[in-house]
């Protein structure tokens, strides 16, 4: 079981069409080895990681965008499995508060980028200003056509800074968003989950899946590629993504950094050390 | 096998001396038993950690300090395991930039206190400003004095706002450092971590555990309490952390909230749309 990056990825000026990518991955696949695959992967993550922190001169930012119920939340606990938190930070994007909104959208974003040797994970991100600010009309046409290109600068400037950046759509179907809110009726323990807003939002999809497509089309890039994951099952979903980032962290060639000191120094100190203890 | 926070907790008011507590734990334990707690406790902090982040009302701040060492990172990695990034925040306090110390100590330590729901871990801390600076002598005696008030005016701050703190000393011997140091030596994947700094400090020991008790005897209080953690054995040390934050997750009462919707309106939609799908 192997999936590769190309399989997934939104070509830089390709023109996306939700309806002709499946929500399901149209191949025999095998559960237990999805699952074997995705531990796999996530053992990896974790060395990656640490050559990462280690090294501290790339980053790597994480973006989740998806529909609500497609699993953004359950994909970073996923990811989290095998991330130190020491090396990782987590931003949520939520309403934009008064004092934000006064801002360019930007700039609530830029804070989080991820640091030299650390991983960002956004949950949501400035994709939602051309997502709802589009559907939901809180912006001009005109604005949001702008920031298609304000986007594709900052990210361009992030990677100029060693960032790499992966954007996962987490592509579910309609049925399969309605399952997910009846799970949630289901277990008391989630009912705080459930919101007015799903519903609202849901009678907007074919609205918002344009609008995910129109984002994708134009703000995927050589150094900051979509990829249009497949997202019914979940098992497939955290096979598919802790996969790309494998081959992504693979891919940056992390180096292992220099020492700071002379070895054999340290090695001369620490023994007299040694000896001064034994008297 | 099982580990009671009074143990190793720092009464308030009481006076430390390390000298006279043990950085082993001296009692009969199984490695396997305590391997095994410490799996049990990250899989109620897993738990624990979801409800609280669901209530959305009280937080947990957690704070490592030792001498270099110590285990802060590998103490951080452990709780790791069980901690969804996404709830959690990680800060690394480092030698303060030109801008911090034209601020008072406090003001960079502040935006990371932890968000209702959230859990912050602190590597080093606030405290280093009664360590470092005392032992280096960055501060006029009187000002570090201040600074033991100050301390537990902002801890009592977090307090009022929902916030409960656990403050562990990793309590390892000047023998222990020497093997750590030595580990890091013999592997080259470990020389970037060593510092020349590693082996000056080495050389004020005494000065740093006089400094650590002082601190633990001023600043130990009911609702941000000391602990000293024996850890010169990793293995003692994951169980005796994990059980605390156990223990302490459960003492907060944590409330599961109540919907915010009318759950049966929701369920009347749903079941309205899944004919609608049907058709």
């Amino acid at each position: 079981m192997r999936f590769k990056k190309d399989q997934f990825i939104v070509e830089p000026h390709a023109k996306v069409n939700l309806h002709r990518i499946s929500p399901k991955f149209n191949q025999e696949v095998d559960k237990d080895a999805l699952k074997e695959l995705t531990k796999k992967n996530l053992a990896r993550i974790r060395e990656l990681q640490e050559d990462l922190y280690a090294e501290g001169k790339q980053s790597l930012l994480v973006v989740f965008q998806a529909m609500d119920g497609g699993g953004k939340d359950g994909s970073i606990e996923t990811l989290g499995k095998a991330i130190n938190p020491q090396g990782c930070h987590v931003a949520s994007f939520k309403k934009p508060t008064e004092i934000e909104l006064k801002h360019d959208f930007l700039w609530r974003v830029h804070p989080h980028a991820p640091a030299k040797g650390m991983i960002s994970i956004f949950n949501r991100s400035h994709y939602e200003d051309v997502l709802v600010a589009r559907v939901r009309k809180l912006a001009p046409e005109k604005t949001i056509k702008q920031r298609y290109d304000r986007i594709n600068d900052f990210e361009a400037q992030l990677a100029d800074n060693g960032t790499r950046i992966l954007k996962f759509f987490l592509h579910i179907s309609k049925e399969e968003q309605l399952e997910r809110f009846h799970d949630r009726l289901e277990d008391p323990k989630k009912h705080w989950k459930i919101s007015k807003y799903d519903y609202e939002e849901r009678q907007l999809w074919d609205d918002y899946q344009r609008a995910y497509a129109t984002a994708m089309s134009k703000c995927s890039t050589e150094e900051a590629p979509w990829f249009v994951i497949p997202a019914n099952s979940k098992t497939l979903r955290d096979a598919v993504i802790s996969q790309i980032v494998v081959d992504t962290l693979e891919s940056m060639k992390i180096q292992a950094p220099q020492p700071s000191v002379d070895i054999a120094v340290i090695r001369k100190q620490y023994a007299a050390e040694a000896a001064k203890l034994k008297h």
